[in-house]
């Protein structure tokens, strides 16, 4: 699944760390994905209230601190925005969401639509995309460093922090997916959310790339 | 708002009046928009159930029945199924949904989630879209009799059924809009759920040019 469908395939994450995108794009880029990073925690709460037990909310609760970040400390999504400030953005213009496309507010919101509504198996198995994450994070730093110099790389430090926790969560939740996803239909289910959830971070990306000129009428 | 944003004046929709799309293309538009067709009957449900009175209830209810079809009647959506044969398609590939584009059930549904979780008033004011269809399914037929003379003429009854209705339809919703939307807060909620209705038609023809080739990387 990773292979044919993480969004690192998509034309646009590959001209990200090719390198070849104007400074609007990636601010375009840094803006519309700035909706998924705030929906993030608000996907989790969902999933958290149809947990089944007091063990797995306490683990499942921690995700919900990495976005938000607990009293005085600073979360995922406000490191989003220091990135999105990095390329040039005005914090308020990101916050404002102004600049996000209704295709990326489509299929985010499907994401949470998705885990509010499903079995948290389900819900639990389409945070899989995870699995696929922390190696293209890796990559995606280097080109943006190497490449867009007039990012401050400091700007970086959201995925610095992201990527050890993304190994860390996808590990736990492969755990309880593997115990509980025991028959073929059940695992069929599973293997269907992740794509889901494939196509939830590929429509971001379709909706960046005609946002910013980077798809165009053939 | 018709005159920027209706999804007659998408690339998409241009191409196809204009005659220059490909049978796939078509048969492309046909399988997507099945997606929509089909699920308008769950959102006019999902407005019936929160409508204020009997009254309100009765007029609404026939939408429903325009797109279901009464016992041993051929409602809307059987019409564009049968359209969707005229353009080649087979009816089960259709009804598998196995053409429709994840960006087009991202649009879609947000339309029914919208129908689902607003006010009656601002799920009434996402249909005025219907008040500039008319116009453009005329011309749309046209365009397509005589561009693409390949898909059976009778293939296109649904415009036919559709055009009367859809005039009857628009002139209630505004009516009751017009009735209902009188703070000016209310007034831009309503002119705020009509982009939003315009949002989700483009979306469906993004999601359905993206995955025909009608819009490529640059």
């Amino acid at each position: 699944m990773g292979e044919e469908r993480y969004h690192d395939k998509h034309p646009f994450h590959q001209r990200l760390v090719a390198g070849s995108l104007s400074r609007e794009q990636v601010q375009a880029w840094a803006a519309n994905r700035y909706y998924y990073q705030k929906q993030i925690p608000v996907k989790d709460a969902a999933i958290l209230a149809n947990l089944p037990s007091a063990q797995h909310r306490r683990v499942w609760i921690e995700r919900i601190y990495d976005h938000d970040g607990r009293e005085g400390t600073r979360g995922g999504t406000q490191a989003w925005i220091a990135l999105a400030r990095a390329t040039g953005l005005e914090e308020a213009d990101v916050v404002s969401e102004r600049y996000v496309a209704a295709g990326t507010r489509f299929a985010v919101d499907a994401y949470v639509h998705f885990a509010r509504t499903r079995s948290w198996v389900e819900a639990v198995a389409s945070s899989l995309t995870e699995l696929f994450g922390p190696p293209v994070m890796v990559r995606r730093m280097a080109a943006i460093v190497e490449r867009y110099p007039w990012i401050d790389p400091a700007g970086l430090a959201y995925f610095e922090t992201r990527i050890p926790l993304a190994k860390r969560d996808a590990e736990t939740a492969l755990q309880w997916i593997v115990a509980e996803a025991t028959t073929p239909e059940l695992q069929d289910r599973c293997v269907a959310a992740l794509r889901f959830k494939c196509d939830v971070l590929w429509g971001v990306l379709d909706a960046t790339a005609l946002s910013s000129g980077v798809f165009v009428p053939a």
